[in-house]
């Protein structure tokens, strides 16, 4: 009903020109509404020759659509005469709710309180309203009715939309809907991401955001749409909830918008940092086909750009095709001698229309050719409107792949460029945007094919940790200690070192001998984090005395140095075998989840920050993923001849912690560090772990 | 004379239009340009009302400039005319030169080989011409003549310039001069960039170029132009250098572009990746003064702009303004109560342009504020080119703090855009492009604020390496071996480990005597560069016995892993104390000369290809930023508690190396690996090194 309704009521309609009541009414007209219109306003008699209606009950029918435009402390009345006369879709323009304060927040409440007891979906309040171009639908005050096309746009900011609006009228660019969701009291992001997917006009959404409501749904919601369509997003402002949270290692690691990020690349969204980018990215995605690869070619008329295309082609990590030696012969066969046959192809300064469409035709057909960038400069005998026409004719021949356009200058392009936007050609104001595109789309095609999700389960002692956690919930402790902490690890599959506390020398020396030496030892308290800064670890101990002196000098140092820390005595550990040391870890993001953590170990992993993220329940697809992501990667596979680590045994702890946390989102936060991971055959060991639990 | 020609002579000027050489002639004269022009065509008798002359010789004076637009081949005996009646400036505009292969490189040597000898000057062959709108000149095919301006632009390019040209004269920007070297056999980037730098029209030097010819000349003269012009260039295409250099590695990690950065990075020129992106720091540049430090103020009157213009802040690490009480209070006087006098600042969106005045006057007077951006979204009571007009009387009236505008839109924001560049305010389409000028503008200031260049020269035997180097040059032998090699870096003042080579397990022992324990042995020959991969290498030997050992270890295994290996014996060295593994390296650009290299060693440096590059010689302040460059810095100043080791000890040891490659041409590579560095009064030992060297 909001995109395509037979009848629409503006409550608040105005006689003077320049009230929002008036360019809402005037805007409808303009953009050719074929269904009915009932202003209502009690003081007019008829607005721009419609009848005017002193209040809703007095239209005949039952409006598809009600457009709000009142002050605020009237809306929750109109709100009210709707729920009566059974109108189920309003849109409120008005501000003066949420966004003021207290008073308004309470406002909004209300109205929201009457749609939902009487069925009514409201989009805004304070928002600019919704645009369906393709049903002369401007029930909005951001501008005139744009072109039909396949854009669907939704924003959270109604100024940005506005100049969204003026900027895309400009250059032609077409939509199949714009809404400005304002306060998204009651339809949000959600609700047109799902509207938008099911849209058979809407081929690309696209949108601003500056918040996620419901982070889980969302992402749920965007990855099934995501592959249908692809969604572009700006997305401004952090979340916040990562500085909250830097008390663990992931968390602390864990940017305020690394949330975002992972949501982002699970969802196969394609971030988009300005309006232009995304409008570039956009274009294309609305009017091309996808490319099948990363192979591209590049026809120019001039050497300098086609350099500048190739150079973006290598900083994006794409391919410049290797043209077929059939290609290259005919190219030959039908440029002019100094032309250059091999990609970058150069048809010469002096090309016409002619040999540009002879060398499209002839590079459209190699096998080797997956997107075709034609790069055009005005020069004396160019006919750049001619060249626009002739890639418009091969665009529209047959689908298979995609045309990219970069006419550079003004003026003197500006002809050439309208023919290309009016066929659905991409037009670039540079090599290197038509490049990027490009890589945008590639991403897009191999998130495509990533393999399905599957996420193992495996077989844990839910009940084990359950305990743990209740007991330290009923109890208020919020940190879970290093014993239990591996008991919990235990629990899911993982192995940690064998030991016991010693409170005396005598102890620690009989622990050793049980253990069989070496062994490690570590002081023993609560109140010592980095227990080697102040000596309290010691590996590599090999017999019975060393164990005693060991004990003796911690107890005799320790509490010198921290004198206040309540000292338990001493742990005893088995001695892990050498391997390299990762960290396994997750944060919970208070909007979309349990947000896992790889990272190499050590001091690199502060120094660096070389760490990756992902969104549980993880795939083992996924969880080997994070490993890749890491700059370090190559260190684990192994360098020069050493031997590397057993990379599915590493990515298998990430989905047994995934799994954990999943099942038991009371917990918060949670490291295993190190986590000490040797060559195939080898069992890994998590050699320290903390976590914390809070009530859900 | 290319650039203000009181008499201009135009070679194949042409009756027909259409033809180069009757564009020319017309831009000339559209242009309105003010000196005596003489159409030279022996078969025409007037052209556009102008007398024709049959040959320069004919015309009365002799012409400042003369313009050649004949054939190729025709061209020789156009400059010997030239030559004869003592024109001293000469655009040759004709193609067929250099670009079309071996006749044609003949040809333009001929064409040089004249000039030189007359004492002429000459612009092209292949090029667009040149254009100088403040003296009305417009001897090129162009474009029409665009504004006067202060940016100074050089096109190895002439369809990009083209472009450009048809860009800025749709958008209303300046030039002082434009110029199209296309082959530069005469005039090159270096002239010009020089001539731009002594031009007081020329405000900001602007370029694209795909090589540069004299590199070392290039970075001394762009040096010293940077600090009071900015050099703003888009270089497209490697270099190609670096992978015919990959033998070494410091060769193998210095990319074809490397040195170009280096290079860009020494002299304080900005890159560009675009042409857009050019123009959108150009015109900072050129009409707005320097901002003294990084604390932006945004004004907008929409929110969701005002969080992208953050975000970008933010993710360029540049400032947010924090505004003192006093400007917040004055804001909150003078703005409506829902207004933020926080920054960003939001005017709200009824805001009509006396409210962003009125901001914009307060703000620039905080002494919080470095810079101002001002962004505005056409709203229903917008006023968007009376804010415009408001920019520029606060732009124009006292210059300490550069304005920047990002008006958002199209059609609704047109006319005030006009006004903004007008004003030399300059506009960007998105706060993000905004915020990345700032950024540039920024680093330029660092970049001038930089300390002096001292180079210290070191007490040096330098006797000692010429009598190595010639040895290996007189030989023919290329590389020189490890004894050799740390013989020179001694001569400069390196420590290497004592050792000596071992024919038995009996010498290998008694070396180690004398040496004291523990010591290293290492396999020796000229065929085993991998030593460790072959178990070449053992380390921490500590008595006579582990020694012989090793020793008949390596001799019984070795040849049979290598049966080829010419296996000299053994070295036995001292152990040197533990420390951090880093690498110094130099690779020779064939263009900009030595590029040294700071690494930090071991399997890290390959897997993060973790190095920084600069241009020899160094500055002790130079090679201190070396290591600062570095994602691994922070290990060598150390981590939680663990001692760093002494910076300055490693940076003196990169100038060390600085001077040898320097006062040593003959040297091509050389690497140091690993140098191995401790914390301050441990005196670092360059354990292992290779060089190679060449006739020069």
């Amino acid at each position: 009903m909001f995109f395509n309704p037979n009848s629409v009521a503006i409550v608040g309609a105005s006689q003077t020109a320049g009230k929002v009541g008036y360019e809402i009414l005037a805007n409808m007209i303009a953009a050719g509404y074929k269904g009915k219109l009932f202003p209502v306003n009690n003081k007019a008699e008829t607005i721009e020759g419609l009848k005017c209606y002193p209040d809703l009950e007095s239209i005949s029918q039952i409006p598809d659509l009600v457009i709000i435009i009142l002050p605020a402390h009237i809306v929750p009345s109109i709100m009210e005469q709707c729920a009566k006369i059974g109108t189920k879709s309003v849109i409120i323009i008005s501000a003066g709710f949420k966004e003021v304060g207290q008073e308004g927040r309470k406002l909004e409440q209300r109205v929201i309180q009457i749609a939902r007891q009487a069925g009514i979906r409201v989009i805004g309040p304070n928002c600019l309203g919704v645009i369906v171009p393709a049903n002369h639908v401007n029930a909005s005050f951001g501008g005139s009715l744009p072109h039909k096309g396949g854009i669907g746009y939704l924003s959270q900011s109604g100024a940005l939309l506005a100049a969204i609006l003026d900027t895309a009228n400009s250059n032609g660019i077409g939509f199949s809907k714009l809404v400005s969701i304002g306060n998204k009291a009651d339809v949000d992001e959600l609700d047109l991401i799902k509207a938008f997917g099911e849209d058979p006009e809407t081929r690309v959404i696209a949108g601003y955001l500056e918040n996620i409501a419901d982070g889980n749904d969302f992402v749920r919601a965007a990855e099934k749409i995501s592959h249908d369509k692809p969604i572009l997003l700006m997305k401004s402002g952090g979340t916040g909830a990562g500085a909250q949270a830097a008390a663990s290692h992931t968390g602390s690691l864990a940017g305020s918008e690394t949330a975002y990020e992972a949501v982002f690349e699970r969802a196969g969204i394609i971030r988009c940092f300005s309006i232009k980018r995304q409008f570039d990215f956009a274009q294309a995605f609305a009017n091309q086909p996808l490319p099948a690869s990363n192979r591209v070619a590049v026809i120019t008329n001039a050497g300098g750009p086609g350099i500048m295309a190739a150079d973006a082609i290598e900083r994006y990590g794409l391919e410049f095709a290797v043209l077929t030696d059939e290609t290259m012969k005919k190219l030959a066969e039908g440029l002019p001698p100094a032309a250059n046959v091999h990609n970058p192809i150069d048809v010469l300064g002096d090309a016409l229309a002619d040999k540009y469409e002879f060398a499209i035709d002839v590079v459209r057909n190699d096998p080797n050719v997956d997107a075709i960038l034609v790069l055009l400069t005005p020069q004396a005998m160019t006919e750049s409107t001619a060249t626009a026409e002739a890639m418009a004719r091969a665009s529209n021949e047959k689908g298979d792949k995609p045309f990219f356009a970069s006419f550079l200058g003004a003026d003197k392009v500006a002809e050439a460029i309208r023919v290309l936007v009016d066929n659905g050609i991409p037009q670039y104001d540079s090599p290197e945007s038509a490049v990027l595109t490009i890589k945008m789309m590639v991403n897009y095609v191999k998130w495509r094919k990533r393999p399905r999700r599957v996420v193992k389960l495996f077989a844990v002692n839910r009940r084990k940790v359950e305990m743990i956690v209740e007991k330290h919930l009923r109890q208020g402790v919020r940190e879970i200690g290093e014993t239990e902490s591996k008991e919990i690890l235990e629990a899911y599959g993982f192995v940690t070192p064998k030991g016991a506390v010693a409170a005396t020398a005598d102890q620690a020396a009989g622990i050793a001998q049980q253990l069989g030496f070496p062994v490690v030892m570590k002081i023993w308290s609560p109140d010592i984090l980095h227990k080697s800064d102040v000596g309290g670890v010691r590996v590599g101990l090999k017999n019975a005395r060393d164990v005693m002196d060991a004990f003796d000098l911690m107890m005799y140092r320790i509490p010198k140095k921290m004198p206040e820390a309540n000292i338990l005595g001493v742990l005893v550990q088995e001695m892990c075998g050498s391997g390299k040391e990762v960290i396994l870890g997750m944060n919970r993001d208070p909007h979309f989840g349990p947000l896992m953590m790889f990272g190499m170990g050590g001091t690199m992993v502060e120094v660096l920050k070389d760490v990756s993220f992902y969104l549980a329940p993880l795939t083992a697809e996924e969880a080997r993923q994070m490993l890749v992501n890491t700059k370090t990667y190559k260190i684990l596979v192994g360098t020069r001849g050493e031997k590397g680590v057993d990379i599915d045994v590493v990515a298998e702890g990430l989905q047994r912690l995934s799994q954990l946390v999943t099942e038991f989102p009371q917990i918060q936060e949670l490291d295993i560090n190190p986590f000490i991971v040797g060559p195939a055959g080898i069992t890994p060991i998590a050699v320290d772990a903390r976590m914390s639990v809070e009530k859900i």
